[in-house]
């Protein structure tokens, strides 16, 4: 809503909520008051048809089942959830424990990430919008892995993510006295994002690509950093100056100075993913550091910035919030 | 920087450092890397005078003794540290512990609260942008005092400020450490902004102000939230309408619904004051509550508030940004 | 059970709870691993009777069904929640919105605040354990009221609490989202809290007491502090002396030196409560500021202090508990 | 001062500091007030060498100057600085930046991680404290070298710590408004304690050992999360029994059941190192996750278990600190 209300192509017709409609959007939203000033519709009355794009920033699992009518209806869809990201229909109802209600859309939906998909993203109508930990993620190993810096087999990505990348729910661990002043690691031993990556990141290669993939909840309320490792093949080749080349011309991207390491409170608000790359000790092994504001670049701004590419937009409408720092 | 960068009317010429002439802005705030590129220029050399308007965004007793030769080369000054605030010398000398260097435009400058002194700021040259603290505790009280409802000689403001309001400095009792996860009082025997605000409310009455201003640091980063008290007249007066009628036409401050409390995160990163007034049990005490983000409504935001009405600007012009919710 | 399980004279019979019982209080409570080793037991079946104490930390509404049968038992009660903190059956019905289960203990009841109750605590069977608002503003407007020094009919008590005073339940205010870097009056037109301090307040003094209290939310885990004013009846006393002498022999009250402000770090995980007194430009107005760990003086330290005293224990057995800074 | 304060077997003599001397440790520490009632001692002064023992928590480069003339006194000495951690001269000056004053004691000084070196610390007159990193990961790494069940050629620590790991100073990177709400990796490129972890680990193997260690800085106060990466061998291996076995009869060091992370707030204040070990996807790579209180188990706290080895005394004397929690 923030994105979209300040976004001048955009005139907004309908936001929708079984448990919330009739409800004014401000009354949830106070930081919305004088922005959105209309209410929560009844999803099942709504006229979705009558949209030029339907976002879904529903649970995984709901987008599934109303894409469909409203594609065939000629309205594209931007799904931010999990519903269409991954190509295998047996890999998805594998992480997600259901059946897949549209499987045959799976092949046919566009993986958002612009930087990797954006010529597909401009021909489709339906995109699949990256998950927060994987956008940071694959922009992290892209420039190594398309030039076939490093070894496939032994990625590592430690990841950390605020605690708004769970979504405004009440559960336990996201209590303030829970996820405040402590830090700690949650499905080491599997989270669902993973498939999601790996998938992604064997598109930038050739080889079979394995992946450790471990978050942590970190106590900060936006941003994900993720720290990846690599083993180098072979040594030599200058990683700033490949970092540097492979994202000159992307807007959204900022590879930092030589040296410099990123924060997330950089990017707080805004729709950059900032990147270091690093090789301690001039070793074998690659570090890249990757920020982005998980709600932004990793979520909402990633599916304006696709909408803008749907429509034939310059690409960066609607998206130049300067991060709010500090 | 974050405000001006997006404003359509401004064009930035310098932004000046004593201590980091020659380095590029973005290296100290890399939030503005590809938004401000230009390097800071040495204060002693930069073509101030070539401006509209310069702000003084510089310790207090900095602006002082710059801003007479700008106002007299025909530039317009908007002074946010405390230099041109109160109109009486020897009050000022006190309280900030110097001789004054330009006395003589105390009464020139015009107290930038655009709510009270519209009018006057659109035909000033000089401009003594209010303090954060005074500037939630002003609007808080201004309704109360300006319909005389309210005693005036027991007001009482118990005012918390995110650490922010300190500047970017290093102390001690602004460590993550020493701040984070605590809260504490300061100043409580007397704080600079106090008669600031005694200044402010007692243009609103013709009656005699007392004020006790208890000031805390708050483990946020952005923020003021004032909660102010005051002994009604008389009963019944219906407060909220008379909030509500007062604030009717400032695009800037908000008064909330009846019984809705304000919370400061609503106005992250906007120029919004958020405002609702209680009167608990029925009581004789009116409780105001007032949040401001003190860098934007309490410092820069209003700068450009002021700045837009100088310039006979739309006054919501660059201003438009929406508070950063979560 | 951090308190109790170092508490050299105290034996741990038993820890009920319906929904956990079964379970290790380990599982739910890591930080106690190797500390609390037994197992949930059901309420119903635990052996009660058997055991010296019982401490309800219980929601309101709870103790009052369960304590009668213990007492006549001979089991001493030591009542966390509010079910016996007031005396009038009818206010505490109205507050409560329902109905009291065992109205005749209100009055056999002893409120636990052994800086005032010493004596009554000592012979009593039921304390009323206070609240963690109560414990602060009650320490802390103490001294004036006792020795007749401020008008009492327009005392004002800003408080503001850490998160933890909610207990651990999963509430959206609450969650890390919404709760951190903000801060928010609540319960401004009337909190439950409020007839308990002034029942208190009014045991001090001859005069009718009249209070305004405004609740805050502080974005800390741990720490209340209580910013109260008072109009002094006649300026002269020595207020540092007053309070100073007040609690010269009070173990867990800690008077500061002149000038110098709390902070609610410096009693985390302590008993403590922390005070100072200042009177800003030497005007009509007490400032006292009072801080106290929410979790500890503010409830479960205060409870053992109580249990200390009913069973002619040394009343710092087992509080010897340095507060943990930073 | 918190940790020695309660300790049955200390009686504190002196804590010196040459900026302070004179002021009571209470003005500068409020939590201790009543607890440590001494004042800062001038450290040319002060009559250390009437003490059994002597604590350096100085900078780096100051123990190594104070250290021999008070172990050729008889006194003992454990340096929670870096200046005895290293074995080689040239290692140290390197890392360092300086000459070392005393490089006859290097190899007399005992590292002092009880888990690994008891027996000589027992034995010993000059312990070298361990760094916070230091301890997590080398207890992480511990069984799995011990056992050579991983390549020693890639091991990765990414470590996330605490900002009091800082020190109390004033720095800007560790300002609340730097340092809060964000979160950023530092000294990619190499940072101290490498060397140190690298020469533990080198212990605990016949191997080669090549680490990659990433320190990030963590928006809290206290606690630091290592999550360790180790190929390994070969399949097969119980790394849960592994574990638990090789800790068993540390009292120190708790091995969490199989699937449960552990998590920073669970260790704050008390002298816990809590680890779990995964194999995700049962693939080629071990997960360790291993916090603790980086200034507890991380520092004061190893020290004074340090202190009571040493000694002869119950190596959990003055350690029963349970954790605070929330």
């Amino acid at each position: 809503m923030r994105l979209l209300a300040g976004h001048p192509e955009v005139e907004l017709l309908a936001l929708t909520s079984r448990t919330e409609q009739g409800k004014p959007v401000a009354a949830l939203f106070p930081s919305l008051r004088g922005v959105v000033e209309i209410d929560y519709a009844d999803p099942d009355n709504a006229a979705l048809a009558d949209s030029d794009v339907v976002f879904f920033a529903t649970p995984n699992g709901t987008a599934m089942h109303h894409a469909p009518d409203l594609l065939e209806a000629g309205v594209k869809v931007i799904d931010l959830s999990a519903d269409y990201r991954l190509r295998e229909r047996e890999q998805w109802e594998q992480w997600y424990g259901q059946q897949h209600a549209s499987p045959g859309y799976l092949h046919e939906a566009v993986y958002g990430l612009p930087e990797v998909n954006r010529a597909e993203i401009a021909n489709a109508r339906l995109v699949a919008n990256p998950g927060c930990y994987p956008t940071a993620i694959q922009l992290g190993f892209l420039p190594l892995l398309e030039n076939n810096l490093v070894e496939t087999h032994s990625l590592i990505a430690d990841a950390k993510s605020g605690i708004s990348g769970a979504g405004r729910k009440t559960t336990l661990t996201t209590q303030f006295c829970e996820a405040g002043e402590s830090f700690s690691a949650y499905a080491a031993a599997g989270h669902r994002h993973l498939p999601e990556i790996k998938q992604g990141l064997a598109g930038f290669t050739q080889h079979k690509v394995d992946l450790v993939f471990v978050p942590h909840l970190l106590p900060i309320i936006r941003g994900i950093h993720a720290t990846l490792y690599a083993r180098l093949r072979q040594p030599g080749a200058d990683l700033y100056e490949v970092f540097h080349t492979r994202y000159a011309n992307e807007h959204f991207v900022d590879v930092l100075p030589r040296g410099v390491h990123p924060d997330t409170a950089s990017v707080r608000g805004s729709n950059t993913c900032r990147l270091s790359v690093f090789q301690p000790q001039d070793g074998a092994t690659a570090v890249v550091l990757a920020v982005e504001d998980n709600l932004v670049k990793g979520a909402a701004g990633q599916a304006v910035q696709n909408m803008n590419i749907l429509f034939g937009l310059p690409e960066t409408t609607g998206l130049a919030q300067v991060a709010v720092w500090p």
